[in-house]
């Protein structure tokens, strides 16, 4: 929006925005369930009818790629193909198959006063998303804003403008063909950065804003944010093996969630191993991991049982590396590993590998983290693998949502109260 | 705590105070529900039978109230008497009778993957609470972050605090004796400002900080806090009067909202009635409350049908008077009730008068506020009215927590998978 020149021109832009964002909350109040659905499956009809279109404004996008100096994995993220197209069209088909958390009665009971309490679920009102590239999560967000009853203001990557343009239209367009408020979903087309600053501000119109990329962006959203902030700084993932593990399952497992795709947040980053299993364990993962040409960081009595260890630094214990690099720590006894996990982790994923009932116990109930996994890969703690639905992103935080955060975690409560003229004595 | 000269020793203290209360909060992990419980009763016991050593700790309190400048009101607030005691022991015991949230069941699912999926909730970890005078509050706050399964820093006001020191002292030993961890409760010793700053920057071991008090204190506690803080700012409570109310309903729900306790954060401040009733409730009402003596700060229609009406200005409308003065508007429409309360309430309890269902749904379902309240008071959002047993405070907050916030409000949640070596593919 070249128009924007000044400062001043800036913040009034981006007050103009909130303010319609908290309109269209407040009219989406009244918007049914069955009016959502249909507009979530009107806009996936006319995205699929409006491929050509779609894929004309991601090849703008792509052209100016190389300017914006993007690596070819940034460059494939960025990147639509009709197949692709139509994976965002099915999205938007599956939030509609979700139930609608909105007016859902958490807890109802008559009090001995007469009153009748009961607790329902509400949207947030304004959400204010922060994400990077991939053109496929603007609509993803705002599906899952507008379900769960929330206006969504959208500030994507520069890189992704015209895709997302493309299919914010489309979204808006159905909106107004199908009656629900258009400002539910908005983007800001300013690149300038103060417009995040401005709106960081604007507590009065927006209830939480989520961001989703690198730790600066994150970390600059907390400083500035005058509202809740919704984030997940980093993954470091841990898996522990037991002295009761079964040793195949354990190597099923590390090689699930270190390998089967590595530059995600659930993926392993540091395995902890029981000293009775080391000398059997770690010489056998070492063979069946070869193939992926991993680094392992590892302590002193790790790497006497390496072919290829290498010894970590105080640092490594805390590293997200999203590569082929593994942090390898010895311990003792169970309580040392989950005081070793509970010191360095990010508090997002952790799993036990063990055939000890006490032992998981143990660990579930003392891990500190947004998902505890027994004999099972981290990658599970995803909102479409727990059952969640869609997500718009996974929490570390405990405090509101913590782990993946679908529909219902962009929802908040309110109490109803009612009475036949009932006064407190 | 005068051996306390220098910053560093201030930041030092405030450190180790942080670190014991994490710590502690791991082992209440493992700590039983009866074994909470049975630390509650003991205390209670101890409490009574320890009666004439916390009145004689009172005593010294009461004597520098002089000193420290304290109103009436508040010296008021600080003296204890065998019957306060007697509140304070009995409100542990009725904590105990609570059901512990702590381990409840919230979702479980198998999944198409094969993987058992819980939805598990745990205690936040640590909690700081920043309050004022009452003692009574420092017994009520740790019993509920205790049986949530939280320990608590507690920073009192220093009015109160040779009593407050005797009560945690009490807790502190009935948890040595029970088994309970005794950092779970411990006591700010020293009245230094800056320990308060140094405790909100110790994120690493503090959770949620809870300040209840002045604004002054609140948006301090907001600016430098860099964990999530639970707070409430005041209560601008509403009565809306719709053209279809009872007004008898209507008369006696405004008085008990105004007058019952003029001081407490859900009194009403705000009158909001229909035109159409106007001419007949005003005089009714002014009639009614003529003994409580009260201001009525009113628009100008408003102001023909009182005898005693006075012009409102803009600020009125967003006042938290505590005391007896009420700001009355006049709306034509429902809707413009609902805007114009959503515009300046504070989002804390708002009551509509009608017989209406149509208009008591619509302004349920349209008002922004933790508590919404028809045909009955708005003094009945308060914890153990709605049923939440005990509350450490209410939350204007949307996130995490609404309204009254009582033992679950001081938990989150965790994430249980549980495989048999199961990955993803």
């Amino acid at each position: 929006m070249s128009s924007l020149q000044t400062e001043t021109d800036i913040a009034g832009y981006c007050r103009a925005i909130a303010g319609q964002a908290k309109a269209a909350s407040r009219q989406l109040l009244s918007v049914s369930t069955d009016l959502k659905n249909r507009w979530l499956r009107a806009s996936s009809e006319r995205i699929l009818r409006g491929v050509d279109g779609i894929l004309a404004a991601n090849e703008i996008d792509l052209q100016q790629a190389e300017q914006l100096g993007l690596t070819a994995a940034q460059r494939d993220r960025l990147l639509l193909d009709p197949k692709r197209v139509e994976q965002i069209a099915l999205g938007l088909v599956e939030v509609a198959e979700l139930p609608d958390p909105v007016h859902e009665v958490l807890e109802e009971s008559v009090r001995p006063s007469g009153i009748k309490v009961s607790k329902i679920r509400v949207p947030l009102g304004v959400i204010f998303f922060i994400y990077e590239s991939r053109p496929n999560v603007t609509a993803d967000a705002a599906a899952i804003a507008v379900k769960s009853g929330n206006a969504i203001i959208l500030r994507g990557g520069k890189e992704a403008a015209h895709s997302s343009r493309a299919l914010v239209d489309i979204l808006r367009h159905t909106a107004v063909e199908i009656g629900i408020p258009v400002d539910a979903v908005q983007l800001i087309e300013t690149h300038d950065r103060n417009a995040v600053g401005h709106l960081l501000q604007l507590s009065e119109f927006i209830d939480l804003v989520i961001p989703r990329g690198g730790e600066g962006l994150i970390r600059r959203v907390v400083a500035e944010a005058t509202m809740p902030v919704l984030k997940h700084y980093d993954g470091n993932c841990h898996v522990y093996v037991d002295a009761k593990a079964d040793l195949n399952k354990a190597i099923r497992i590390v090689e699930n969630s270190k390998c089967q795709r590595m530059g995600v947040c659930n993926a392993m980053e540091s395995l902890v191993v029981h000293q009775s299993v080391l000398s059997q364990f770690l010489p056998l993962l070492e063979q069946q991991l070869q193939r992926y040409d991993l680094e392992y960081r590892a302590d002193e009595r790790a790497i006497r049982c390496l072919t290829n260890g290498k010894p970590a630094t105080e640092s490594d214990w805390s590293k997200e590396y999203l590569g082929p690099i593994m942090s390898v720590k010895v311990v003792d006894s169970l309580e040392e590993a989950i005081e070793h996990i509970n010191r360095y982790s990010s508090k997002h994923t952790e799993a036990i590998v063990t055939e000890d009932r006490q032992a998981a116990y143990q660990f579930q109930r003392d891990i500190d983290s947004s998902a505890v996994v027994l004999n099972a890969s981290t990658r599970f703690n995803d909102g479409g693998q727990l059952g969640l639905g869609a997500e718009i992103g996974i929490s570390t935080d405990k405090f509101h949502a913590r782990g993946p955060c679908g529909l219902k975690e962009l929802t908040t409560y309110k109490y109803v109260v009612v009475g036949d003229g009932h006064i407190r004595t």
